[in-house]
């Protein structure tokens, strides 16, 4: 066999959108009912999928090449590897997790050092002492199979160091959230001889090119529009395009076609304010890739 | 907090297609598991997710300042509120939504007429009475909790008034229709108060721009073809577009690029009609909003 | 009624795909519970959905005009009808499956010979049979229902002659493939009468249009760019567009847009590439057609 | 076709303990798949599945001639109807439902006459009503459409009135009881026609007694034990046995053996006192029915 | 190995009710996900899980020794076996299977005479040609995969012979019987070499036995009651008990206890007799098997 | 509150089992949505589901005052507790569980020595490190996150020490167990504070003497029959009852009626013998406590 990468992707909450943003950069991957070897249309390409907690240690190892991981985990783990992008992207909100240190509600303590010789149960062992020992606050941390959430409802330690990205499920338990441990979001980590082998650096920095530009054009849109001429210079001030936009001509000369490549989130208020300039047949288009 | 517009959308079986709706508006609504709170990429908005039958008893209280509700319940709570718009969309088959009067397929009833004396149950109790107030039939009209179709085959009633799309519910049981009572599909509906607000009404107009051309999208294409300069006027005629067709030179001069956006319902009847007028490559592509 | 097309489309394994390549090709069809008579929105169409092994019969009689079938049942049927296209799409893997003959893994039989005087058990009683004839082979073939990868595995046969599209159900049975039996995919066949109807031709001719339009866009996307005006020619020759590119001025002269409808596969390898000529502003968008 | 009883049985969160209920009794009710006409294995009887708001009205309007139905709508419907027995059973607890009045855990309100003109919700609108006048306490009690809790929680009402077993429901919203308004359990209520009529009647009474004699066994077991003959009469004082114990004699004579009927959650009290006395080789085994 | 007595049981609709009789008789079978290899508790037994289609013929190959089949597809596959016991028993009803032919129900045909020259759809080949050869009818009957109910309602054929044990899904499609082709429910068929062999038989009359016990016993139940001695002859003439009661000697002298066997479905009418002859302390209980 | 035991028992796998065999015992346990606080009929106990690698920590530390653990995790936790029983179920198979070392199924590992040098995954990181130390066999022994059967396909790992019960999922995955690492089964074990509480104490030893009087009954029936006298002293003999048998005088002079307890695995043995001397009506009966 010729020159071959292996990547190691997530299972579990992050696999379907890991999956999903894939197929979007080019790459279709099929897993099978039983999940090691999974497809991909790309015979240079060996995929693993593993466990969030294990990734970046298989990659520092040298058993994968290069993966998608956690930051978290990455520390955690202690991995020796080449961290070169971050790619924010989940199944619920686009947004870093965070890993929180959380209380009863109905609990007196509000501060760190108000656990001062208290339980915490936490699946990030190692991050959480070094946080405490940072504060110097001395607490039993003990490791914690699953979620933690209800540990502390029951009564079986005092506070949890979790993971979470919107709060709900903190909330949802009746818990207070009294500091954040650590921030996180995915990382695209390589092992260190792989990313100085030139092959696979080539590949690896192809792959991350296509998996930023689908990432990017899930929060954008193409928008196109008949515009009059007067107003043109006026409209090219508020059109955020993230290129300058292609203006053509029309037949009727008073007027000109304007299309824009925009954030998706600010069409809302951007189209309203178009229609005031006398733009005309608007339409909107979704875009796969913008790079 | 700043200006905050508190808005209805319905539970049930309307409710993933007005999440999508407004999610092709700009608008991503995240429900969490229990319902309530869901939460919304514009801090302007606080969203409730409501039954249908109670939206338009809380925006006529001022609980909520808008939302989307269906006609027939809008009258059945005879609730004094302004409609501004209607939007005719479902999980299944953009189609009004009928209330209809049903008998069992054996039964001898063949008009409204033949149900004097007789017990009808349904959902709709006050648009029921009226209904038969207004034909001067008495009849026996009581309340009926979930489903009324099954009521007819096991003998529980002797007609029913219940709200229907396709029929197929209706057919399944074995009934037959003798009569429409009401016909209904959603509506855009205001609170008074929140209508005479400004930055609540400009607030709802935008909503509803958008809404409307996210529907609209959802029923057009985009159509991109290169056309020989010979045939482009008699293809300027049995183009349907919305707005007039963009047409580019192209390199050859005897050929022109024609873009056009058209329902994507005549697509099928049109591309032959664009082959044998000498188009080639045509191509079509999905839009979001078209407005 | 006026005229009236019977077309039949499988039920199982291909009902979901084919019904969203008909939605992408300008037809919405509606099962209901109960599978059959389906909702489509052409007052033309009438549709049935079969079992894949029945419907070449189906149309060979007349009760259908036309239909979508395997290239395996119509054999196996011997149904004496029109094929007019290959459709390749399917819900894994867009490549055409294959009726294999296989043995245990840790079975003595490596080649079909070795199999004489054995036990095949397989659903495709026919093609098996006249496979083995054809190479003289002396074997006891008879009809298994349902799958059977198992009956190997527990001895109730030697042999299987089964589908497979991808092989991942006869390795995870642990069995071993010996030979090709017959290769297979979606053919559109018509009725022998009904393709002598000029009316019934047409119409069949125009879905067929439309359908391989939908299938080509399924694996294609457009591709839209800012090139400077000097890589143009260089850039031309590594574009695999399917038709010539648009080539638009832009307000600056030394640059244009530039806009191709490629392969979704080469876009991976191409987009780099282009970077590399200078290419900047690079979006690629989905198709719903190209024809 | 002879004597037929028509019997009213609650859908729902109680059909499936009902049915297992009358399977124990005698009777085996096989659902379709569509709820209506369910087979029972005696053709005297003919089941009609309702639900349980509507199952009173049908029995005093004679369209059924008894059935089983929760004392809370018997009494909103106020429906004429002879109420022969109470049956305590659920598919949880065991216990009678209580209709509770609830606010929310942060509100102000501490007594039903803290929500003086105050927006109350629920689906039990004449008991409500009833209430709050019998206290004098003038309120805005509204129809609710399915569960209340939340509409607390979103602010849509102030209270509610809600059916709760167990309170979990209540309290996984975070609400605060204030009053109980009425206590409720499943009752066997009859039409006053068919109660005196001596077949139904004599038929609704052999039903009654195995519905109760099954009801009864399932909160008791068989013991049996041998026992040092000593022992005998200070055992029979501990043994809170159904009937008095049958003693039997052993082989040995210094031993009986004796064999009782108790409630099952004494047991686990009851064994460690008769080990005490010298009990050997106890047994439990269960019942079907305990008449 | 010592002797080993190979076992073929169905898997599909009568898998679970097959599997429970076996536990019921004294051997715990285990199935894997994977089907094939099912654990039991007994290391003289070897099962293999089959189509009921396939069953017979794998029996009268000598691949398995014996097994549970349906009459009917013995019959229609011809098989060469020894039947050596009936068993009534189903996932529903406990009554025997029938295959009817069914027509639509608004279809002209009332007869099986007036189906001459039309299609007959139908798993069961064999049988229904013999049927209609035997009444001198000419059929086209076609073999069909899968359920037949709904090609008669679509068109794809006139008639079908299926399947039935309560009509529901006959008359859920509307459909008309018109006759009955067979009769049928399981057997427990043997390999006439097997039958032969002195262990095989031994071993397989014993499962007979327990699986005829077992099966007994659920239609069975004890029944214990304190009687006055005054009654019991009379009593005694009215308890139908499988064998002989069991009376025993009370401390009171003017009562005795009696113990029965009884089917339970005679149990609610005993009952209301037993306590008007002044039967006390009643008391029905469960049993595994009846021998 | 008055006296309280607070018990732990296990989440997951055995969770289902665990909550049937109380309720056979006598306790009912009532799980909600979210775990915590499950109600049980004892005012006196307060039960907490817990993961099973976490519970034996809880009782040494005193947050809980016994539990069911296995006793794997009870070890590899070091855990200062007592343990006062076994107690052998599960949800598959009443054997114990074991912990073995398994290898690729075409690996050349053959025995433990074999992987001096190699990585081995594992959730039990402690005993595999002791078991492979005892053998002074140098590994990189590292932590599984959950299953790790496909770690070894994947080629993530050389070896795993994994628990199974049926080692359906080695085989599943081809691997080959090269030793046994532990055994291990349920253990109730108890702080050591709370057993020299005398009403702990008690209350403990009443639930572990009743926990196993139903794990007894599980594998017990009751056996009843007609026995003639002359045949009674050598039916004696083969009767294998748990005590001695009850034998009653029948009304015909010649014939008993005996009673016994037996293991239901001998049942299907005994009744052929049984029937050979002669006994009639024989009845299986089930129980729910032998003690």
């Amino acid at each position: 066999m010729s020159n071959q990468l292996k990547i190691g992707l997530p299972k579990g909450s992050l696999q379907d959108s890991t999956i999903k943003l894939f197929a979007k950069s080019g790459w279709k991957i099929n897993l099978h009912h039983r999940n090691y070897f999974p497809d991909v249309n790309d015979d240079e390409l060996n995929i693993s999928m593993c466990r969030v907690q294990e990734i970046s240690r298989y990659i520092e190892d040298g058993i994968l090449d290069c993966g998608l991981a956690g930051r978290d985990w990455v520390l955690e783990n202690k991995s020796d590897v080449v961290e070169i992008s971050s790619l924010v992207y989940s199944k619920v909100s686009n947004r870093p997790a965070r890993w929180i240190l959380a209380v009863a509600g109905d609990s007196p303590y509000r501060t760190p050092e108000d656990l001062a010789g208290k339980k915490i149960a936490t699946e990030l062992l190692g991050a959480t002492k070094e946080y405490f020992e940072s504060k110097n606050i001395d607490v039993d941390v003990f490791y914690s199979w699953g979620a933690t959430e209800a540990k502390v409802v029951e009564g079986l330690c005092d506070a949890i160091v979790e993971v979470t990205e919107t709060g709900t499920t903190i909330k949802a338990h009746g818990l207070r959230v009294i500091d954040e441990v650590m921030s996180t979001n995915t990382v695209f980590i390589v092992n260190k001889d792989a990313w100085n082998d030139p092959w696979k650096r080539k590949k690896i920095e192809n792959i991350n090119l296509l998996l930023q530009g689908a990432l990017r054009a899930e929060k954008m849109v193409g928008l196109k529009m008949n515009m009059p001429k007067a107003s043109l210079e006026k409209a090219m001030k508020v059109m955020p395009s993230l290129n300058s936009p292609t203006v053509s001509d029309l037949s009727d000369p008073e007027w000109v076609s304007v299309e824009i490549m925009v954030e998706e989130v600010v069409v809302r208020e951007l189209i309203p304010e178009l229609i005031d300039m006398g733009a005309e047949g608007i339409i909107e288009y979704p875009l796969n890739k913008v790079i």
